[in-house]
């Protein structure tokens, strides 16, 4: 332990600067989804490849791809010991509305206790967490406990569509027996936690037309079928009263889970008035028959993410528009496929458009749900090292979210995925004021730290998909 | 009729140079309803009033409102004649969106014979047809023959909410005894047009609020109600299947029409081949049982001019909006009150949107509708004026649109207003590439020109609410 220490100190001596690093980091609007900011997404990458360099990795290159590049750099020289993947993204959303941020989205500051900026959370501040743990200890020692590799993908808000013929095309590069990845918020602070399911995604744009040209809504209302409108009937009849998703078949491939894992889930996860809480919500609403926390991680959902057409800007515009769309993100629960959602969904809505209306839909994404084993060895290293970081029980979670590269981690490298997680829900990670928690900054860069130290004791961390399900009270590793 | 011929020849000589003029008023970015273009919106006032200074209007004054001012001139030297107000506005619509322009929409260009950018038509071109003819009479005669006033509106595009205020308490200054606007379409480019009744509107937003903040569709899909699905749901309950607006009485209040009205409105005016070519679409739309002139004319409907909130920006954004809106447009058919009409709109919505969802209604605009008794002398002196000018049989109509100023002249100064239309349905008013017939304001401004000349030749021009239906054949003033 007295070699960890003296990494230890580093962190607590070096901190403030790692905090101006961040900034500098969260200064490129790296907004991967927006073909504006491509020059500068690019900048952000060059800077984030220069860093690895600066802290002491090897092999450092930056990938192109059809939109925004992957950033790689290793330190393998432990042969014999495990090798860890470490994933996380340096593109971030968008910052619309801009009007209600109360501090600019690329120029950070820190106020509280907390990094103001967007991406400081999701995921550049968890991101560098990692990174500036191997800052720490090659700096310290000039050497790693274990053998890594870091990915990062500038594509994963727009659902990382490059990262797989990436992966297929580097297996050899990307050789490794776990990897690791900070992308999400813990339970509360005072619970940290590591997620062992995600949820799927598949995301697609319904665009609906009626006319050749937008008209004048005075002129031309009452005569000519309104997309705008049909969208929003179409929309409507996605949802029955129940709050289930009407379209036929959707159902059919959900993964049921027995009472163990529902009361499980009940005493560990959050209730119902946590989550309702934290998205400062007094009602809740969706599918009848489960809890808020079933709803978001082991039950599918439907969230309409924006209606495209007609004006939007202040005061009124008398338009009927020509074309008018939907942006539909649903959320797979274990074992759906979005292929065959995609499917049903096709045939649902052009069963149901009206005459007169020409739908098409444009699917932007696909990612399959996630979920690990939790016997997994490696996720019983992460479990002590949280506990190291951050002096508390952490507690195993299921995540709503979706992260394509770990699906594609399993299928293509059959490497496991451990998400440890250094936001908190509070955050407004997608929304205005997103922020970060130094503290946990700080703890997050020690409790890699101390995974990396757990992982270079363990004889196998790649673990198996047959493990016994073990939760709570399993031995530490260490 | 060899007085006249001098005027119509000063037109044919200058008519290069009012082109160019009305592409230096057109220069404006006059975007009444953004708050972001309030200066240049000003500096078009400015420029409209030195320019009636400059064609030999007087008493020019401009009067500030709450936002946009409005622009006063006039020429009162021929006691015992008939004064004419000519109302116009200066305002154009928004230009979004403006990828979709070919051309810029503020800096205009002309191309086989039209003049594109934002306002050609809607309404500088027309309301300078008017300014034109007053230039080309007093620039060949040094006085008119009849007394004119000019009225020109900064705010018509929000529905001229300083306008009742300002009649009010300029009655005096205001008095006339008839109104002239040119702010429609002709039926065709063959079918020179009057217009006797007008729609009225309600203009509103719908707010739906339901969390305090934006939150990940991934954490939080399944977990709380989505603002934007609530404003879907409440938008696809509006109309029923038959295309009926679904609110409860909302027809009580609605004029029916005999089989001569409706017989005489199949025979004058547009067809559905007609409307639906206009608006390049391939299906009609709309409440069954009635044409698509009389449900863009004397039906009441409603139009989703924008549903705000969330994402419209490219590729995805996984967001929740806190809050989500729709901008609904209705137009009101004869005898419909906008006030009564919005009592029922909240009393309907509150009464189905669902609980957890605070449901606000913004009030935008109410304006009645309008209709002209067809034996009004102006009228007939408008008839022959469009014979005179653009050399067709002028059809009389019925138009969709609204203009507040026409039923504020009724209720307040008492005054009709005879509508002469100079556009064309294809110049994309509230559209991108807008643009204006030059062939039209040149038949305009002759038009105009022959209108005063039509007045002048009246004893009584003020006409009155009982005079007999008259429709075509009526004898030719002048």
């Amino acid at each position: 332990m007295a070699s960890i220490q003296a990494v230890l100190s580093y962190v607590k001596e070096f901190f403030p600067g790692f905090v101006e690093d961040l900034k500098a980091f969260v200064r490129f609007p790296s907004v991967g989804t927006d073909k504006k900011y491509r020059k500068e997404t690019t900048a952000c990458a060059n800077w984030l490849a220069q860093h690895l360099e600066h802290i002491g990795l090897q092999q450092v290159r930056i990938f192109p791809t059809l939109r925004h590049p992957i950033v790689y750099g290793e330190w393998v020289k432990q042969p014999g010991k495990p090798t860890l993947l470490i994933y996380g993204h340096y593109d971030v959303q968008p910052v619309e509305p801009l009007p209600d941020w109360s501090f600019p989205p690329f120029d950070p500051i820190v106020r509280g206790g907390y990094i103001y900026g967007r991406g400081t959370s999701d995921d550049k501040g968890q991101l560098f967490a990692h990174v500036k743990a191997l800052e720490a200890i090659l700096k310290t020692y000039g050497k790693l406990p274990i053998n890594v590799k870091c990915l990062f993908d500038g594509e994963e808000e727009m659902g990382s569509p490059s990262l797989r013929h990436f992966i297929q095309t580097q297996k050899e590069l990307l050789k490794a027996e776990v990897a690791v990845l900070s992308d999400m918020a813990m339970l509360s602070a005072d619970h940290p936690s590591l997620a062992y399911s995600l949820r799927g995604s598949l995301s697609v744009e319904l665009e609906v037309k009626s006319q050749g040209v937008d008209l004048h809504s005075g002129n031309f209302g009452g005569a000519v079928r309104n997309p705008l409108q049909v969208v929003c009937e179409l929309v409507a009849q996605l949802h029955d009263q129940n709050g289930r998703i009407t379209i036929p078949g959707f159902y059919n491939g959900v993964k049921t889970y027995g009472s163990a894992e529902r009361n499980y889930m009940r005493q560990n996860g959050p209730t119902d008035n946590k989550i309702l809480g934290d998205a400062k919500a007094r009602y809740g609403w969706g599918e009848k028959g489960f809890t808020a926390y079933e709803r978001t991680t082991i039950r599918p959902a439907l969230s309409i993410n924006g209606i495209v057409g007609g004006y939007q800007g202040p005061g009124v515009k008398s338009v009927i528009p020509a074309k008018a769309g939907a942006k539909l993100n649903f959320r797979l629960a274990p074992h759906q496929d979005p292929q065959v959602v995609e499917k049903l969904l096709r045939t649902y809505i052009q069963g149901i458009a009206p005459p007169g209306a020409a739908v098409n839909i444009h699917t932007y994404l696909h990612a399959k749900p996630y979920e690990l084993n939790l016997g997994h060895p490696a996720l019983q290293a992460g479990q002590w090292a949280l506990r190291q970081g951050f002096g508390k029980e952490p507690v195993l979670m299921r995540i709503g979210g979706t992260i394509p590269a770990v699906s594609l981690f399993r299928e293509i490298l059959g490497v496991s995925t451990i998400l440890l997680g250094f936001g908190l829900a509070t955050d407004r990670i997608h929304a205005p004021n997103e922020r970060f928690c130094l503290r946990n900054f700080k703890k997050g860069i020690e409790t890699s730290i101390w995974f990396m130290a757990a992982l270079s004791q363990k004889a196998n961390v790649s673990g198996s998909v047959g493990t016994r399900l073990v939760r709570k009270g399993t031995a530490s590793t260490g």
